[in-house]
């Protein structure tokens, strides 16, 4: 689905046409990275640069685009003509989607003529932002789980239908089951999941009804238990198993509300006795990691997890103070000192050192700089064309040994007392005293 | 746009499909409902109903949709013909856009043939929670800017693009100047801002020629005054000023780091010397309702505000627990017993009293009954047509008399002490009383 160039800010398109009549046409490299993790986020880890290559690869005005900005008294018709024109013919390097990233490292770079990379800012930054933080705060979902499944029900919370769809693949890139969202299934190709809700148990006259009904259609359901009376609805999903004249083969009850661990207990003790050991029990209801945590800790027999509306709006840390910066035009280095918002000049790489399968330390170096580690950013489009397909498994798979090899205090649900170490190269260091020093000479 | 109809939780399908195989045909009677404000809101203000109006309008599946449900094994080639003629032929009421609405009473009341009104939940709920929520927050961030400007500046931080749109519809709704989107301006018709970015500064080798070169080109435009230096900033501004052979018309300057308040206070004495009394003064930088309340009682002289990251995510209050509750089917009251979520049952009105041009109470009655006070729900669809067409001039003319009607007291940021007095008539109250008899006597 094409999203129009004009899901931008409009200092982006006034700056584009100074650009233009400035005849500054020269190539700017523009790094999107963060100063500071949230309080409660050991790491965050870069996702959405699908839609990021998508977005580039078709970028183009359609003319009920020029004709809406031929509204707009800063617009010239020389530039509506150019803009007419115009196309992303930059490159682009990002980091390898699911690839855990600290302050200061560049997730995604872009290397084009100013005008293209300077209008491209604001759809950049609100795919990889989200996105990034949505897998983060997936990934403490997944690991506060422990094995059990985890199921995506957010989409009724989330916020609008993009954060929905985004919220279920961040959830199976994770390392989730899958979603309760159709179109994500059919968007991302992940596995889609159903129970019941209380509306049908409600529109039959008995509870009972509605149970037999709805697992002669689907033999091997989930039922929900907790309408009137959670234990009461396990009584019935047992008589329901002992009715003669037909196999039982429901798989799973499942718990909407109460005290999930008490009720999983009790529930899962009327299960046992009535020999139903084989139905599972799968639990929602306001759930996150440290609720999840706090279950699993405490022993509940709960086998999967479905989380809502806490997964989709990740009210822990919903947003990251993750900006897309200059940082060279011309082939000189630029730099900010607005602050508390120092931006270090010059293209960057991030070198990032592993001992024993453990990584260690990152230092973010100049962009031709041979550093010890593992250079992280790689080449994702080169002039205007994709030269590498964002692949959703692929991607689940990096992250999962990307996870792995991170030190067990990262991956903890708790702060870390000690973060990870993040340096900048002598080089990069040089270069901003170098570049300070000019500019008190003469802005 | 269509909103694909597989933007949906599985269940709703499979549901459906248990509905037709029951011959389960009959009305039945939702209500999108909440039963609690969070800590920090006194009321919330009904939004989005005009997307839910547009969905159920164009509401049918597509054949690729089709194909891709018929991967499913759930799913008969029989449901999957009858979805192919669905289309939505019920009647939907609802708060008119702009409403302040408070716990246990309908937003959306959708009466339609169960399987039809069944698949319309996920995207009913995804719409309105989100945007009745940014309605409330926008609402917060103008009040506390007390008549100056605010500009909605978040879609870099939004959830996504969906939401970026709405909360820059959101502002404008509450009473805000604007956005910086212009997506968001081609789609709602609300007025588009800029000024510059660091970027544009930085990309020129000397700040003083970015000043010149801008506003040359654009003459009445704001400018970005802290890349460097915030004081030397506006220096270079006043220099602009005093240079012979043009006439100098910028409108204002705008700083986005540091102690806004004190750097406004030291802007604004630079600039009246200078004789520039008619320069504003825009601010931004992570500004929330609070932040702005506290600069405007600190009497900083600031005359509008750009407000991002913080109004896009609403982190204060980012979820409600709203619900989309069967409440009658066949013509009977349905009701729910789940703990903490116990519901009342059959179709409802909500009556608001007003004494002396103030709203005093709201009552929830039976949507037959005839109580004192206004009756908020309207018909805006009638057997799948739409009989109204939302506009937002109206809804923000609305907003803002509705919220003039409000005591003082909820319109406050402070959390009120004395909720909105919102009670279930005795016809309800009966009602809920007969059928929990009814159930206890045998479901």
């Amino acid at each position: 689905m094409r999203t129009s160039p004009l899901f931008t800010d409009l200092y982006e398109l006034t700056m584009a046409q100074a650009y233009a009549s400035e005849q500054m046409d020269e190539r700017a490299v523009f790094e999107l990275t963060f100063r500071k993790l949230p309080a409660n986020r050991n790491y965050i880890a870069a996702a959405g640069i699908g839609d990021v290559i998508d977005f580039l690869s078709d970028f183009h005005f359609e003319d009920r685009e020029l004709d809406y900005l031929g509204q707009y008294k800063e617009f010239s018709k020389a530039f509506l003509e150019r803009l007419k024109n115009l196309r992303f013919t930059g490159d682009v390097y990002a980091l390898p989607e699911g690839t855990p990233v600290f302050p200061n490292e560049p997730i995604v770079q872009m290397v084009a003529p100013i005008i293209e990379a300077q209008l491209m800012e604001t759809l950049v930054l609100n795919q990889v932002h989200f996105q990034s933080l949505a897998l983060a705060k997936a990934a403490r979902v997944v690991e506060a789980a422990g094995g059990r499944g985890i199921v995506d029900f957010g989409s009724r919370r989330a916020h609008g239908t993009d954060a929905a769809l985004k919220v279920a693949r961040a959830t199976y890139l994770a390392g989730g089951s899958g979603t309760s969202n159709v179109l994500a299934g059919q968007l991302y190709g992940i596995p889609v999941f159903g129970t019941m809700a209380h509306s049908y148990v409600q529109a039959h006259d008995c509870e009972t009804a509605s149970f037999e009904a709805f697992a002669g259609l689907y033999p091997e359901t989930t039922i929900l238990v907790d309408t009137y009376d959670t234990f009461e609805g396990v009584r019935k999903v047992i008589e329901l198993s002992r009715k003669p004249g037909r196999s039982f083969r429901v798989q799973a009850i499942r718990l909407d509300s109460g005290d999930l661990g008490a009720l999983a207990c009790g529930a899962r003790k009327m299960l046992d006795e009535a020999g139903l050991r084989h139905v599972t029990i799968f639990a929602s209801s306001g759930l996150d990691e440290y609720e999840i945590q706090r279950l699993v800790n405490s022993g509940a027999p709960i086998d999967a997890f479905g989380v809502g509306t806490r997964l989709a709006v990740m009210e822990d840390a919903s947003h990251l103070d993750m900006a897309y910066k200059l940082v060279e035009y011309g082939g000189k280095g630029r730099l900010k000192l607005s602050p508390g918002k120092v931006l270090y000049p010059g293209r960057k790489q991030v070198f990032r050192q592993s001992e024993n399968g453990c990584v260690v330390r990152d230092v973010v170096g100049r962009f031709d700089e041979q550093l010890p580690g593992k250079p992280l950013l790689q080449p994702v489009m080169q002039r205007g064309a994709p030269i590498t397909h964002v692949k959703l498994e692929e991607s689940r798979q990096r992250f999962q040994s990307e996870l792995a090899s991170l030190p067990s205090h990262l991956r903890a649900l708790q702060p870390s007392t000690t973060p990870y170490p993040v340096s900048f190269s002598e080089c990069l260091e040089r270069d901003l005293q170098r570049i300070r020093i000019k500019l008190a000479h003469g802005t």
